[in-house]
């Protein structure tokens, strides 16, 4: 390889850093902080040791399951070690959606089967033993609009949009193509499908069904609802084109049990001027129940912890409160989400900004912001001191979904973003594991997330 | 995860477009020109497909192998079926080292012995047998001068000063720790030392060795130099500080061969108004034995072909000649670049610039340009325009080792810069194998770098 050197950032930071003496000065300094703050992170980057923790000693952590409760008991032990000023938690009850036996799928052709890779959307019902009809494949909610009665009711309706991989975020394209997974049981039953099968929202051609929370209409019947691989996917596709009468069986076992108690865990830092004026920080602690949720969320959850903890390390002690916060249930349900800006609204207490890290452990680029547009101008202020670390992006954009509820409550939300491209290869799979996240990638985005935390607690919104 | 929406880009684009009317519709046209490119690399890229194909079928390919010779005739079959206007071979002398048996070292502490993985580094001589000897740790060069001879003659000197995790860019730490693997046998038999042993260059735990080019002064002895994992690294040191006696026991078998008749790979699309001017953009066809080679340099190559594929597919046809050069011998000799440079001087060639793809095939981020102020700011007049792509860093920087010698014969030498905090995790062990590559990130860097090219091809420099 060659060796390689970027001299651009140094260049354009010098360049921002011009304006007048005493901006240049408290830039200065405010650089200086966030260079503490990375090396720190560098250094002895905590994240990543905690996430191995978290993904080796709990694992998948579905809402209501044994080990989200099992996640809710390490990471109140994790903050209460970390040395917080205060470790709690927040109760909140929560759905408890069970897969049940692994699903079973296969298409028939004559006496010839072809087994197919799948697995339930979460929340869908079961199948009550062995679901068989024809296919339907539709790309368009047009195409199923125009489709004669006779032609769908009874059969599976098989959703096989594509994400679309020219879109360069790879968020907006889920965002795009998730109304498939979303809708797609409710649009189906309303035609009197017996069922929905539905492309795995990936931008990877392979043999992961991916899951994911759907939804149902009390107006309409429940029917099943589950994903096929990619791969799946587009095999499926041409057996249909050259059998278009083929019998697809679909088996799956899951049920949605009673509700059940959890909780939010919350740590504090008492900020040493405004200790009433909060900045919360967090992630999700439940995950899919398919693999480890490694990326989607574990590593927003250590890193959210790792906030504090450089902050604490590096002894730049934050002047307001800075809450690390880790929700319950943003998978199927926001409940932890609702219930902490719940508490907040409740016992009054003064939210400045919150911030959610809910988009992979990759390289950090900036961050996507919700607030006014003099709020965002004061925030984008700051992009120079992230340019060393090119994570210099910072404009509109959403949050995270656990923090949106404190919308109104806050002066902003900030949903940290990193590299992404290849996020949606393996978000809701069994793919999700700890060995696809970097260390380095990780330690700096906990980094990234602290200096912006670091600024906020010291100039306010 | 939440859904992600980065707004900053097509705003910072817009604003970025305003200037002048003439300005702007040239730049609406270069605009819609990218998108064209990077559509066709995410809906139909080869670079992917091409990789899985050297990787797979060739593999690693060190100059000299007949891994080697296999690539080229890969590499010239890949490029005539991609139907560009003319592929040939420019013939080179390499040099031919080859590993031998596998290595082998451990530590005795009486009759206690501990294994370590290693490997011989690129052009070591061998042990001829076992090589036994007490172990010397340094890390710095200043601590090896200041040791009397007696401490350090007839022992193994163990180079163990880590790469440099605080420094953002990668490749800055690998050129800071880079000087111990290079120098490492030289310094060590200056003080009548018997071997070198080097941590590896790497910025992760782990267990594997990395291999990497190292060098030998006539005037002094030539000693094997190995490399030790970071892990193996640090286990030798703590047992160094328990045992300051220890034996350490070396077997490498590794030899200098002949020299070998060997070459680069050369694809041309004609120029449509200026066929004499040639834009030239490639990546080293060689690599280390130890793995596929997939990041180092096979991402380069496979998109240095797409390049003129991605602008033949689009209908873009370049207005200068565009030729993309799999070098030989880049990682131990240069032997490739150094013939590319001479052939095109012997045969007064104009060239424009050189693109080199050299640095991982992640996530495109920029380029690093050496060049004169004034071709520097032309070319990063056109950062806007990749803006929406996340891929404007551009500024002065290494263009790559390979088009190197090409230095006062082009305008500019460009780096092709990627994302790069994971790059050296892999990096010359046996590590860097295809399934660490993800095809997403390495078909926008083959766009990235066709956006490029497309413009200078255009605009001239």
């Amino acid at each position: 390889m060659r060796f390689l050197s970027r001299g651009v950032a140094a260049v354009a930071l010098a360049a921002l850093l011009a304006p007048a003496a005493q901006a240049q000065s408290a830039s200065k300094i405010d650089s200086l902080a966030i260079r503490t703050i990375y090396d720190e992170a560098l250094l002895r980057g905590q994240s990543y040791e905690n996430l191995r923790q978290l993904t080796s000693q709990v694992g998948g952590r579905l809402s209501g399951s044994p080990e989200a409760q099992k996640a809710v008991e390490w990471g109140k032990a994790a903050m209460e070690k970390a040395g917080f000023d205060r470790v709690y938690l927040q109760e909140v009850m929560v759905p408890h959606w069970v897969r049940g036996a692994k699903e079973k799928a296969e298409a028939k052709v004559g006496s010839k089967a072809t087994k197919f890779n799948v697995c339930a959307l979460g929340g869908s019902v079961a199948t009550k033993g062995k679901l068989k009809a024809g296919v339907v494949e539709v790309t368009s909610w047009d195409q199923l609009a125009a489709m004669p009665d006779n032609q769908v009711k009874g059969k599976f309706i098989f959703y096989n949009r594509p994400m679309n991989p020219t879109f360069i975020e790879t968020g907006r394209a889920y965002g795009d193509a998730g109304d498939q997974r979303r809708r797609g049981a409710i649009e189906a039953a309303k035609r009197g499908a017996v069922g929905a099968l539905v492309r795995s929202l990936s931008l990877a051609h392979d043999d992961y069904p991916h899951t994911g929370t759907m939804s149902y209409d009390d107006k309409v019947n429940k029917v099943p609802a589950a994903a096929l691989s990619t791969n799946g996917a587009d095999q499926l596709s041409q057996l249909l084109k050259a059998n278009p009468t083929l019998t697809f069986e679909l088996e799956m076992a899951c049920q949605q049990l009673p509700e059940v108690k959890s909780y939010n865990v919350v740590g504090e830092l008492k900020g040493s001027k405004y200790p009433d004026e909060i900045i919360s920080v967090g992630g999700h602690l439940d995950s899919w129940d398919l693999a480890q949720g490694a990326h989607d969320d574990g590593t927003g959850i250590v890193q959210s912890m790792e906030v504090l903890r450089l902050l604490k390390a590096t002894g730049l002690r934050p002047e307001r409160t800075v809450r690390a916060v880790f929700f319950m249930n943003e998978e199927n349900g926001t409940r932890g989400g609702l219930k902490y800006a719940e508490l907040a609204k409740a016992a009054n207490e003064k939210h400045v900004a919150a911030m959610e890290s809910d988009g992979g452990g990759f390289t950090p680029r900036g961050f996507g912001v919700e607030a006014d547009p003099a709020t965002l101008a004061k925030i984008q202020s700051w992009a120079p001191l992230f340019v060393p670390y090119h994570s210099e992006e910072i404009g509109p954009g959403h949050g995270g979904t656990d923090i949106g509820p404190l919308k109104g409550q806050v002066k902003a939300l900030i949903g940290y973003d990193c590299d992404d491209q290849r996020y949606f290869d393996i978000h809701h799979t069994a793919a999700d594991t700890f060995d696809k996240v970097n260390r380095r990638e990780l330690e700096m985005g906990g980094a990234s997330m602290a200096a912006l935390i670091y600024l906020i607690s010291k100039y306010g919104l």
